[in-house]
């Protein structure tokens, strides 16, 4: 049970951490904190939050739990202001999608003073963005990934761990590299394949987004993605997102080749084994 | 009413024309033709269709309707077999997803003995395969696209349209050529997107598949399409599908482009002119 959690930037995922652990018991007073007073009107006219703040720094005053759920480069600059005004025995996580970045500002700013933090990632969203569209059931069944480092304290590990299976999810643990590598091939990559799909549609026959039907619309859903969310996520893991766009490429080839070389048996036996790959997910 | 419909390869679109049809009390007796036994018996004991047929210009014997629904390159074969069999009154149709093949091996045919031929292209299907989860209703709601030319009959474009419409279709008609391209852009395109994405995973991160949440999911569902029926496609469309991949490239180049030189204003504001042309589909 968590006295006062500070939930920063009350959108999407902001709003479904205030309402899962309201839902839950699982904290006595919630704060939405954000610097633009209008934005956290709704979500507190709503009741999603109990009180709002917007001076950050005052904001997270007398805090048990503070959660970072704005972009991930404002996460980064925003863990920097708070870091000085958190209660020592504080709990601190954030929801970003990268997580090299904020960890290794959490670890710079720790090496100072110590505090409980430790980077965490729920795989739980959608192309819809906002506090409108939180829910208190979102991470019921998710997963979250947490990402610490031997620099991370057994207590953040502990009681972050414990806050997200009592918002429902499954927890577990890669470290950043790996979770940057793993995020960038099974969400950046397929969010900027969606996006240059809509585009290509545009480029190569416009008419055609006319006949669109559910293929392309579940192919393409995620490229309603919120700009400025998934602007700072590219960037912060612009490194990781080249690379797997490196592997995608390769692939891309492969098939082509088949293609231009008309080889049937080729193309149905590469087909048959991502088909077989795709049907693997549990 | 037609009296003897004839549907040649019973799977999940072939047995969807037949059960719909029967739903739509729009044929009398349904007969389906294939070449392997084993694999009608499953839809005869099921009522699907009325009686089968394994020799398959016999099959076609009486038929007022013939609907075509086996893979794109074996349709062009089957209908050469069957073009001098079908009575002279008879409509007849394919469902493949290309049009430029069959249109013209039916022009050629038709310039020695005139049919009623129009392709069809029902925008209705699955990454699931098979006449065990065709459904009646599959049509319903659905377009479906017709590709006449100055050589198609009146009575095959009044007929063809009359049978989509009664199985709850709406009907619209493109040139072969632009058929092809649109559906390359919306259909083909992606599910080679696809394809690459879940070959992309194996190659950059393999133990990424383990956190696929729902964005991979939604984005790689048609990865699980039937090999034996993409393999066609993708022959018959090659140069299509490759010059909307040329699109596709090109898009991908201009976001690692940005990318790669940290435009934050220009990926937010491409991201976001990509948002507003997905969410602008009806």
């Amino acid at each position: 049970m968590i006295g006062r959690l500070a939930v920063v930037g009350v959108g999407l995922l902001g709003g479904s951490v205030a309402l899962a652990a309201r839902a839950g018991g699982v904290a006595r007073e919630i704060v939405g904190v954000g610097r633009d007073r209008r934005r956290l009107e709704g979500p507190l006219r709503a009741g999603v939050v109990d009180r709002i703040a917007t001076d950050v720094e005052a904001g997270v005053d007398g805090a048990d739990c503070v959660v970072l759920a704005a972009t991930v480069l404002a996460n980064e600059r925003l863990l920097e202001s708070i870091w000085g005004r958190v209660p020592a025995g504080a709990l601190v996580t954030d929801v970003g999608s990268t997580k090299r970045g904020i960890v290794a500002v959490a670890e710079r700013l720790g090496s100072g003073r110590p505090l409980a933090f430790l980077g965490s990632h729920p795989m739980a969203g959608s192309e819809k963005s906002g506090w409108q569209v939180a829910r208190g059931d979102l991470f019921r069944g998710a997963t979250v990934i947490v990402t610490p480092t031997d620099a991370t304290e057994p207590r953040a590990i502990k009681g972050v761990t414990a806050l997200w299976e009592a918002l429902g999810a499954r927890v577990s643990a890669l470290d950043p590299e790996t979770h940057d590598r793993t995020v960038a091939a099974i969400s950046h990559l397929p969010h900027v394949a969606a996006w240059a799909l809509v585009d290509a549609v545009g480029r190569f026959e416009p008419g055609a987004l006319a006949f669109a039907a559910r293929g392309f619309r579940d192919t393409t859903r995620i490229a309603a993605s919120d700009p400025p969310m998934w602007r700072d996520v590219l960037l912060a893991n612009a490194d990781a997102v080249r690379a797997s766009l490196g592997a995608f490429r390769a692939a891309l080839d492969e098939l082509e080749r088949l293609l231009a070389a008309g080889d049937a048996a080729g193309i149905e036996e590469l087909l048959a084994r991502l088909k077989a790959t795709r049907e693997g997910l549990a």
